[in-house]
């Protein structure tokens, strides 16, 4: 049971991890210092993960990479639409 | 063997995945956009992470969140280093 709750918290902080960074970009509308690499990374990185999940047909992971795998696009369609917010800011 | 290298993408690219956000505070000296709490987040879930892969005695997920953990590591303590900077961006 301890070891359960363990592996849940370690599932959800993970699986939800990208979702500060999304309300600090949402409220910033800046995303000068966020690396798009780092988040292409873990796009393609998450992606493969539930092709895994779906082709070991492991619930858990399946679950936890889609919620990933949505955070992502939510924060690469924020950095991309913030993006020109760069000269901005440089005034 | 498709599967495996599926999987060992997916380890891969996750494992590293701050990496690119590491260099580019290396870089630019300044993080401001980088979410303190996301990092955090990251640093708790992946500790979690650690402690039930050496329950479940994986191999695997010990040698993953290991290496995640370091990176959050380097990019929390680069943070800390370079928070200061946010003033003279500003001017």
């Amino acid at each position: 049971m301890q070891w359960e709750l363990i592996g849940s918290g370690a599932a959800l902080l993970t699986m939800f991890g990208f979702v500060p960074q999304i309300f600090k970009i949402y409220r910033t509308e800046s995303v000068e210092d966020v690396s798009l690499l780092m988040l292409l990374q873990f796009f393609v990185g998450i992606f493969l993960w539930l092709l895994y999940g779906i082709h070991i047909q492991d619930k858990i992971v399946i679950v936890s990479n889609v919620v990933s795998f949505i955070t992502l696009v939510v924060a690469i369609g924020l950095y991309f639409k913030y993006r020109k917010n760069r000269s901005r800011k440089e005034k």
